[in-house]
């Protein structure tokens, strides 16, 4: 029951991109199940994945061949995470590295490996191969709307999108995708994401973007509190668009791509969270008023995360005690409640850590049984601000 | 659906403490929701309360008057939490409290108030002045069940019981009572319980007993995770048992009174998690081999209120990956997944972070459709080991 997911647009070729999905049958028959991703040679990659201690073999070997080596390709499969299979594990996801860089003559630690899908079981190697070899073959600059379906789990619906922007030398194009549907929060979660552009980016100062893309976009949702051993952001520039190479924030271009990366970034993490198992409702928590940034966020998971909230929220009660209790509990010190403010998007539900004199419950039940509404808490003690997506339980 | 709930047992009145009970028609008429305990000269009491920074005014006063002066009076309600209600509702409790003192000819900081119920609304403070009253009139030692049944909220049942341990020079009765069926976690949660004795303990002692009883039972427990407003803990010891006054961990009685006062607490706690709204299964989380008790406590908590854990627990779905997840997502430094073992019962899942050669799904299967299990980690790091009671959420 997605909430207010939008249908797939139109998505553009990047430059330098070739994209490639083929069925391996790893869970399912007769479903693209893998995908392959070929860069142009100069490309720069960059990414984040999850902090979890159980983390993947492919994430492990990504992290290895980030370091390593310029990228030259993704193979990203779903039905399997390749998870908490110790040793056999790592090679089998070496093995599928290899098959890519036999297809695309490039060096096998020139493979970045991305899994999703169930934890603990062996990935079907000599099928992956196979599908490896297929992909591979199909290599198309405007393949993206396969790949996006072919990365999903238990998502209901693809999610990918395309953005453009003009430098003064050249024309940017950013195409990106992304899988997830529950287990959402920060330092990722059950979430793989691919974004491509073709800006020409230093690979250090891609690495700094996409940290920053990453903390306002996939790491501001919260689904249901667990992360997961899997979680992948990739940003890849190939310079095929032909601008000065970006090597930091004073150069030109810089501001304008990302804006951009950090715009359809942040469009993808925001579908997750709408695509959220058992989600009826998308619901943006701003925090105000923080001493700093990280407080508000404490408040903001604090509250996103309760699950007394969140069935507040499904219910769409007006159970203002179940935010005062989230928020009293984030471990923020010396939190004065006498000086807590609480919205509903313009509904001032308590002033001063008390019921407002105007309010109504009417009328924040009103806001309550849209399907989409803001819960604003300000905290007066700062000028922090910061916005997490969530939704409720149902 | 509470799970293996036992039915009261016949309660054992404690010498020292009288209980009255009666009706306020604070949420629902014609229902007992006001208890008076009155505590012999002499009685002293000890607490620990909810460290949430939106504390209820009730638990602001029993802080105060604890410090102040020796109690000689607990006043608990239910139906109202008298939370987020401000200076007003501050005035409120201590009207309730000099209430008491004049029934009871005591002085008002002798009085201890404890609230549960609704956040935001004013107490009735003139029906419940009335109501303490009758329950003043009608004190006694043999009214413990009333009271159990007088302080509950959303509980499908009373939850109290008594054991006595013999001292060499007097026997010592303990009788404790609890409210509380969901929002559990440690420091405290929506939860009221309160413990009376009739041994000798100092009040420096009887502090630091409570703080260790607190720790061995509700500070073990989640059921989803919240944490409240009002959460209080007060034991009481009222010493007309006659035995030589306990000071510190060297004298006689202290063990037994000590390991009393826990088995009372842990079972009033364990039947909190058992009365958990949705709860279909009660689950002990052991988990064992961590380098200290803190993180095999985080590990706990984390498996414990995951909520995808929750949702396997209550499927009854062997998913051991999702423990995986949660164990690694706990934030233990260097936490080497090689070295996880994992048991549900005797069913060993996975060893050394892989599943267990000998695994059959079937045999962890048998074991998650019981209604009460243990799931036992290893963490093969050192010799701490903790536990932790939660339900599934269905």
């Amino acid at each position: 029951m997605p909430v207010n997911l939008p249908p797939l647009d139109k998505l553009l070729a990047v430059p330098g991109v070739l994209v490639g999905a083929a069925a391996a049958g790893i869970k399912q028959q007769e479903r693209d199940d893998l995908v392959v991703l070929s860069l142009a040679p100069g490309t720069s990659a960059a990414g984040v994945f999850t902090q979890n201690a159980f983390r993947a073999a492919p994430v492990e070997i990504a992290l290895q061949h980030l370091r390593q080596a310029a990228p030259r390709a993704l193979v990203i499969n779903s039905g399997n995470a390749n998870a908490a299979t110790g040793e056999p594990g790592h090679r089998d996801a070496l093995e599928i590295c290899q098959g890519v860089a036999d297809a695309l003559q490039i060096a096998r630690d020139q493979v970045l490996p991305l899994s999703t899908g169930v934890i603990g079981e062996r990935l079907p190697v000599a099928a992956m191969l196979d599908a490896v070899s297929r992909a591979s073959q199909g290599l198309d600059s405007d393949n993206w709307e396969a790949a996006a379906n072919a990365i999903l789990t238990t998502d209901t619906q693809a999610k990918a999108l395309s953005e453009s922007v003009d430098l003064p030398e050249a024309r940017v194009t950013v195409t990106g995708m992304a899988k997830g549907s529950g287990m959402i929060k920060p330092d990722m979660a059950t979430m793989l994401a691919f974004v491509g552009c073709d800006a020409a980016i230093e690979t250090s100062c891609l690495q700094a973007m996409t940290r920053e893309v990453a903390d306002a976009s996939f790491n501001r949702v919260s689904v249901d509190g667990d992360t997961s051993t899997n979680d992948a952001f990739v940003i890849v520039a190939t310079g095929s668009a032909g601008n000065k190479p970006i090597s930091g924030p004073r150069d030109p271009g810089y501001a304008e791509v990302l804006a951009t990366l950090r715009a359809v970034s942040a469009e993808l993490a925001q579908r997750i969270v709408r695509d959220g198992e058992g989600a009826t409702r998308f619901v943006t928590i701003r925090v105000a008023g923080g001493a700093e940034p990280a407080e508000c966020l404490a408040v903001a998971y604090t509250v996103a995360e309760s699950p007394l909230v969140k069935t507040a929220l499904f219910a769409g009660d007006a159970n203002w005690g179940r935010f005062c209790m989230a928020i009293g509990r984030a471990g923020l010190p010396a939190l004065d409640p006498g000086r807590v403010n609480l919205f509903l998007n313009d509904v001032c539900v308590a002033r001063g850590g008390l019921m407002d004199a105007d309010y109504e419950e009417s009328a924040a039940s009103a806001v309550m049984a849209q399907d989409e509404y803001e819960i604003l808490i300000e905290l007066g003690r700062g000028q922090a601000e910061e916005v997490v997506w969530t939704t409720d339980l149902s």
